[in-house]
């Protein structure tokens, strides 16, 4: 069974300031764990040349896919396609489709020079269209180079995702039960040294209005073609702590 | 000038999957910001032993503060003060006080052993008292080590931030304009070059169903102890281009 991993970098002074809720991060995540890719890292970085060059490099040998939101918009501190160039020695050049795309897209006269900057890219890259607001992403190598605005970002994640090579979809089955956390830690603790082939986590929550709490307990695995062993497992263990459960 | 830099670790698999989209570092970073403390960056990464001690180290040795949410909960998948203790080569072992606290916390015959275990920490820490669900966090070195649940860790967040050692705020204004970032992207490109100890950042946005857009100009320093000339700058190239302003 194969598996394929990713790692999402986001480029972004105002997520770092605390300025903007990063939402991008999610999106892909919930997108990439539906197609059957394992993420396994998210990095919020700074709009700075040199991180950006060593964050891509270490992230393209790192995992089979890498994902970066940000920093392709028209202004100085859009550094995120000359630090591509450079991390994957290409040359920083105009990109004659991407110029064409958005000389088409500006009225007569306003494809001023900013916005010519959007079509400089690494040299030889795949472009990744955007219906909304004409201005492309690009792939090189096993890197897909994304907007920051979300509403942009999703629907061109989207395109990218249908023509991924894709593994396995991940297992994955929530039990919820009214039992505190700590009540069944130790039978929990024993059914994952039973199942090593997949993941049991552990998410207690407590409404502090009606005094009431509980637990998810998550089970996933990337390896196993069915989780039912282990889901009759826990509800047999919650059933006799004497409590309550219900599938999510 | 001092200034104090810090990463943020989010220690989450739920995370990574999608399941759940984080707060808490936008919670941290806002507060951080307010604080004097610049923060340089923001990892996710998976409840696993080895990553966890090993981005931990680089984290300390790297940035003045670190900051470290979820997996010090009861069940096994908590993997985070183990971890810590490895990374620092210290014991890992029932804390007296924090023992304590959760012995006086739970009723009479309810303090089991999974929840003896969240006294389970690195030998010679400082604690981090929790005032809503009684577990504490701890300090370990430049490491603040903080829960996952977003009401309880923001509490705490706020009680570590009282005691430490801050620099000057940084300086921020922001500028909103209804031009266009393509049009005012090489004169602020300019105005850029001229103020070199401040970081201009330019945020556009679009209304899909008003059909109007803009730009908040976002200026900071952490050094200049004054933005004034520079907004000056900005607004006189705003005027210059036939641009309406607003300080927000």
């Amino acid at each position: 069974m194969s598996l394929f991993t990713a790692g999402i970098l986001i480029i972004g002074d105002e997520i770092l300031s605390g300025r903007t809720q990063d939402t991008n991060a999610n999106f892909i995540a919930k997108n990439l764990t539906a197609s059957g890719i394992k993420l396994e890292e998210i990095r919020v970085i700074q709009d700075e040349k040199k991180i950006i060059i060593d964050t891509v490099k270490f992230f393209s040998e790192t995992y089979n896919y890498v994902f970066t939101t940000g920093g392709i918009g028209p202004t100085h501190d859009d550094i995120t396609s000359e630090s591509l160039a450079e991390a994957f020695n290409k040359k920083y050049e105009t990109n004659a489709e991407a110029y064409n795309i958005l000389k088409k897209y500006y009225p007569e006269g306003e494809f001023n020079i900013s916005r010519q900057r959007m079509a400089k890219m690494p040299s030889d890259v795949e472009l990744i269209y955007n219906p909304m607001t004409a201005a492309p992403g690009f792939k090189i190598n096993n890197v897909f180079v994304l907007p920051g605005v979300p509403k942009i970002m999703e629907q061109m994640l989207k395109d990218v995702l249908i023509k991924l090579k894709k593994g396995n979809p991940k297992k994955i089955t929530t039990i919820n039960t009214n039992l505190y956390e700590s009540k069944i830690a130790p039978s929990l603790n024993d059914i994952q040294n039973q199942f090593i082939d997949c993941s049991i986590g552990s998410y207690p929550y407590f409404n502090f209005i009606s005094k009431k709490g509980g637990v998810n307990i998550v089970i996933s695995s990337w390896k196993l073609n069915s989780l039912d062993e282990i889901e009759k497992e826990i509800i047999k263990m919650i059933k006799f702590n004497g409590g309550k459960y219900s599938i999510v």
